[in-house]
């Protein structure tokens, strides 16, 4: 088997149901891929240990999901210049605008590409899209993706413009 | 002259006093790049153009910076499947909230990977980043980069620690 | 039968719910409609196209209903010049203000006229008013409309009257 | 003289500075118009008497700006079914929020066409967009203007390509 | 039976289930008062009556409660020098913050004494605080209500001290 | 000399050039007052000593100045069943929507009648509105007060209406 | 039987549920704990009793729990030198934002300890984490919690990577 | 000299001159301090160092300092059970609510005492509460400072009372 190019790695395992999706997209694009739960505050050592470790196992692209004060995708990008991607999770409180700012707000220096709330998909997208630019079956994956998506809204705006109101 | 890699495009004039960061740390990094005016709104068939050519000339990665309603870096990415780093910029009100929502909660299909409120510098990382995962001399500069900060870093560090408080 | 006067659309079928109540509004006064589904991101050509081709088929104003970063409205009025009503959809984080200001805080030059999260009904009155300055009879329906609103809060009013507290 | 077709109110002097802006688009766009300074909650009955007359005095849009708990839009909107356009104006705490959302979140019933707030220039183009559906000379206005302000992007786009980054 | 002292004002029929504590309070506190549903938006002409005859009637405090863009307190405000209390009411979409900021950021000149989101119990203690400077009787009543505040506090806290944690 | 009427406390001398416009008010208005400067935090006995004793020196409403984690007035009114009004200062961060809500959200039991940020002068009207329904010589220079701001307002209008725009 | 060292307060009943966790907490750790109920609004002679005697008494750390204008930690810490911990309570509306604000951003001199909105568990840790500094069992017993903790989160890693995605 | 008991670490050197209160607080009140510049994600290396060593040099309270995705003090808290005291830096946008939030939201098991957006003298203030209950010593400063700052409020509650106002 392939070595895994795509790691999702999430801060908790109640964040797994949101992520579920993005290795959904990652599997349907064909893309290779590893899911890990480490925790930025609770097991350091390992995020240090997983991030330095990251590029000798081929991962290219890092997804790092998490909640509220939400530090896993910036802890891990200072320790690899892979390109990270901060998938914020909606928590109990503040809906998730914790999770955002904690990840999109990064300082000066190490960047965190941040995608939408709860938007997984977007986060294996956004993955792929980055892969694309080596790999030449990723863009086409990705390029009949976004025709099926489009087919998709095309049939239903048939479907509504037939409906009476 | 090689082709550019990273289009740099802004939604209007205002933006280029934070864009040029980006521009400069492109070039420290010595990555190719090109720099585009073209507002989502009010030039939305040279956008289009612009977006759904990219690819063909050479565009690997494209920053897109925009104000309040953001659309500029969605607009693209409904065009392409190039990866779109979306740079919000603080307007007159609301501090960049807007410019930050309206590009990062981006819906289901089309991701934009979002860097902080008026964080060029990290548009520009990002841009690096993705394109070291192809790009051996990139990440080397990239690499470098870092350790330059961190040096800079360790070195305030030092003189702090000589002060006297 | 005669040209639809004013085009409701949305970006995902999952609005139709709350748009619904737009389209039942206008039925009520009299006003010519179609339904539409198209995305912004997903279908970004179609979109361009309804957007150019609305005024020659008779379309007068544009509800333009989406969620999360609302480009819908703006891309449409980017094309045309046409009146376009902005409808924010709540969705399943934020509360609707990232829809909210994606499509209220339009950069100069391309104003989308925006209403309430949700704001469906605002949404088709604010269509029959724009139209009413044009069409007599869609002026007396929004008339009688505001009468019968007002009959029914008087109502209310007397019958919270007689109520023992 | 001909009648003024748009009615720009504002709820205090202060506003003045912003409103100017929507004046001088009216003025460039050939649309007659009329200034007022009336607040809702100092001066209600004159409010009330503007509101219930404008109609017979020949005006067919109203721009109402207003700061803070911002409500004279919606104060006038109760009392005519001419759409009326609010312009949320920042003032000195909150940055604009608390007038943005004192109008765009209407109770159903009567809606208020919103615009940026400070976004002057916006309310007066939406004024004229409102317009254009009843007076071709209105519209030919509006596309001409959109057609200048491209070509100013488009200047800017090919001057920025000159430069050397 | 002696005049109503409170009035209490909603906008609609929907905010009644938070209104009823209002209600309930004062009548524990021994204050007449009547209950009116009017919408400063759906029927103006009727909320000026309402506002302009409160004094006559001998209403001496008004509570009005109402949610979204909530003018309803200070349309009365304007009308009368009457204290007037704004119950801002929670709405489906932005938690009340809309409502809250369309009372309490009320312009120079006409004040709204704004209490807590839903926080109705606290609207009817207030009033019966306004009244209580002129009406020992309300005083005396109001401070009997504190004390049985404070003793139910102080048995809960007897109870949980022997309870096992 | 006659007994103050109103309290005017600020919980910092730093809140004084707003809490300035308070006072200004209650003398043009002739009510007599007293200014105090006590922190809830850092003078806990003495605002409960001033709170406790308000009554008997013959205040009959407070305005309780503060910012940041506004206490003040709350633990002002834990102590009387004066009706104490809160004036939210804008400080340095957050443009004084922490001030706001830890002054508007008061819990069950203890209201607090919050006006605007910074809303100084509203603070002074309020307090003048409380006052007279007790007091018929302050409701006649509240009248006359309000009659004051209209006339001005209604000079702007005219001012403005023979303006060339 | 040991004199409590921590004491856990809450403002009102309903905040029980949350606070358990903490309660729970405190008894792993073996550290000795009372639990109060008492509102600094309804019970401000009690609340400062508790504050000006908590040291006498032994406790050395208090957690004080509270939502809405969440005032209790900040008037305890008016009363003593002990360090609060403040526990901000999400409550019906606002999210918690209000109860967060009104705890950490606290005027100088007074601070409290800040932890997430219903961040309970860490309300309890930190109080052990203050503690041990001078007591070395706790501080055994907190690196022991610190290693099962992380012995989770491991195991989780371990049962996700076998899993089939 | 004795060894330092609190470290101070900033993020950035920009920091410094907000810190600098807080390096002021503890000399006045004769606490042994150590100042530090290191970064969470330009250092991280050297962060981890500093964490896990700060005990053995005899450090017992961290103040760390960090604007916008404020990961500092989250990060040296997963590697130490010593108590972290977080103060969030305003930075250029969103006033310091990213800072806030990315310190206070801190996710279940390792807490961070979280003082006000710029509350630099309460972080001092807050690492002195801690100590003293440790340290006789500083439990008198930190109470003769608390009577400093009271009799500081006191005179200026005489003065104002003089004034004529």
């Amino acid at each position: 088997m392939a070595l895994p190019k795509v790691s999702i790695i999430m801060g908790s395992q109640s964040d797994l149901e949101v992520v579920k999706k993005s290795i959904q997209i990652l599997k349907e694009l064909g893309i290779e891929r590893e899911v890990r739960i480490l925790s930025a505050h609770r097991t350091p050592m390992q995020v240090k240990e997983y991030a330095v470790g990251a590029e000798e196992r081929g991962i290219e692209v890092i997804i790092a999901a998490a909640g509220k004060a939400a530090h896993l995708p910036g802890v891990i990008a200072s320790y690899t210049t892979l390109p990270i991607i901060g998938l914020p999770i909606q928590s109990s409180t503040l809906d998730g605008l914790d999770s955002l700012l904690s990840m999109v707000q990064m300082p000066k220096g190490i960047p965190v590409a941040t995608v939408a709330i709860n938007g997984s998909e977007n986060a294996a997208l956004l993955a792929a899209e980055i892969l694309s630019i080596k790999y030449p079956n990723i863009q086409s994956a990705l390029q009949k993706y976004r025709r099926t998506m489009q087919q998709e809204v095309l049939k239903q705006d048939q479907m509504i413009q037939k409906e009476e109101f």
